[in-house]
């Protein structure tokens, strides 16, 4: 079965429209960017699906395709082509600007994303092979930058290096755009890197990941330049929540029941409200897929489901921990994806 | 007045939500990278203004925050902060995902975005001074490469070197991947540099732009590196159809006008089939804003705004040639801001 009729034996809406340039290269072969244009594929339930793209792109699927121009009136074009009465699934990112105009007396529309995302959610064989590859390259660039943690080195020079060697084939690009921070920068879980150098006694996060055949990685690793005990504290309770929770992982629990393991263990030991985030997000050919390893989704686990689990704690001023794997679930239990080791005294300099 | 009351002046509706990060930062003065999370700012047009933005990032303004965790019920804190019946308008780029939960009896949404693009659209005089400038930086950067153009020397290289460049103080990076295309490869408009390596009288595109201060640059020039004969006519109708835009743009005529302007010089040459985009578009604080110099948009020419003119003729085999300057529309006529040469012995090397 395509993956287009899986979705249309799931679809108790008439239509569904997707717009989502990721989501349209998981069921039709090919990826568009087309700016701020329209692009979305319509999928009637009775209907051979019918791509709108913007005929200064091309399709080389086999995909029926409306080519409008950018004088067409596409509000029309894209109406006409829906079911003008019942109901209409739409994807979670189809924008305000085309899904309004669409609304008329009879037609209804629901947020459809979970149909595809719970589609998505589960890896086929083929899609397994491409993540594991990804995180065996991102292990790799990991483990070039350990000779690269002098004294003086700037977290924006380190994080250059991981851009170039994200975007040197086989890899196309990164995940997103590579993190390094150290010491007390990383007490902000978002921070970006600065021209702060590295000096003796330094903690270091690397969180990083490129994209493979467009399926993507996502890791991170603290290091201490020399020691640093406050930060080590910290690292031992992180280590411990991380593999607590990959432990946690099998087909059947909750997505909740993995954030728990995660968080009672920096609960117990002090530092709750500085795990200010969820334990995990899922991942596959978009670096955030759904799959929120978080307290409030309890979304039962399943074989062939891929996400992160990077507990960490956040102490302004002092700075921070996170350590995070890539795990896809198996028949009882999980497989961490990424292989660069994460011992505390393997990741001291 | 303050630009939140400006919109307030101008909003019919009970209130309004803004969802895109360049919007929020041209009304509250700080840009958010939140990825698939929430982030919107409610104008209420009885209260002060809210910002909806997760606990893990930091509001530096003094507009008032709802702070959330991943694990609230946003939907709902987001629905209770709006006006409970009546019309809401939502700015184009929100997701289906946070819209289609707040539809309820009695609560109209609209597509309001057209008051933000309007105010947008009038650039004040500090704003004209940040485009001028991003535009001179622009210039810099292709007058260093010049001097690049060797026989062997690939699209990508050249392309690299242009996003490091774009990316260094004080550029915070580019408004869009650059584009460096050699002759056949110009014929598509949205082609990616490639491995494709430079010889002897090939044509060379350049397409970039570099964000200086959150203002964005965009400039196009085709180089000949020696004699190409046909390229070479169609860069004469090129320019001519430039220049024919150009000299059309003052306060009063429509946008569409311009776009005539540029298109009738290439029909009458002959290549009117092979003008396959409008004419230009908006540009600002985004690299693509409102004002599309397309036949289809009448709305008239205003003092203070600012567009590109970047008439191009693509054939497939052959390739192409773009020319591509931004102006800003003054009292009487225009400035053209970008100001590297664009005659094709200037630009024949």
């Amino acid at each position: 079965m395509t993956r287009i009729d899986h979705l249309k034996n799931t679809l108790s809406q008439d239509a569904m429209i997707i717009s989502n340039p990721i989501s349209i290269y998981y069921y039709i072969g090919q990826e568009f960017d087309v700016g701020e244009r329209l692009l979305a594929l319509i999928i009637n339930k009775d209907k051979a699906p019918v791509l709108f793209l913007n005929e200064m792109f091309e399709n080389k699927t086999s995909i029926q395709t409306v080519a409008f121009k950018d004088s067409d009136d596409i509000k029309t074009l894209l109406s006409d082509a829906l079911p003008q009465t019942g109901a209409i699934a739409v994807d979670g990112g189809f924008s305000a600007k085309f899904l309004l105009p669409l609304f008329r007396q009879g037609r209804t529309f629901v947020d459809g994303s979970y149909l595809i995302e719970s589609q998505r959610a589960i890896k086929t064989k083929e899609e397994q092979d491409a993540l594991r590859h990804a995180s065996k390259l991102n292990d790799d660039i990991m483990a070039s930058l350990v000779p690269l943690f002098k004294e003086g080195v700037s977290e924006r020079e380190l994080a250059d290096i991981i851009l170039k060697q994200q975007s040197t084939h086989p890899l196309s690009g990164p995940s997103f755009t590579p993190i390094v921070l150290f010491s007390e920068n990383i007490a902000n879980p978002h921070g970006l890197p600065s021209n702060r150098t590295l000096k003796k006694g330094d903690a270091i996060l690397v969180d990083m990941g490129g994209i493979y055949n467009h399926y993507c990685s996502d890791m991170t690793r603290t290091f201490f330049y020399g020691s640093n005990p406050e930060l080590e504290t910290l690292y031992h309770i992180v280590l411990k929540a991380n593999l607590a929770a990959i432990d946690t992982v099998k087909p059947g629990v909750k997505l909740s029941d993995i954030d728990k393991a995660a968080r009672d263990v920096i609960t117990q030991a002090g530092y709750g409200a500085q795990f200010i985030h969820r334990t995990g997000h899922g991942i596959g050919i978009e670096c955030h897929e759904t799959l929120d390893v978080s307290s409030s989704n309890d979304t039962i686990v399943q074989d062939g489901m891929c996400f992160s689990i990077e507990p960490g704690i956040y102490v302004k001023g002092l700075g921070g921990i996170r350590i995070e794997d890539l795990v896809i679930v198996t028949s009882d239990g999980c497989d961490v994806i990424n292989t660069f080791p994460k011992g505390l005294e393997e990741n001291r300099l």
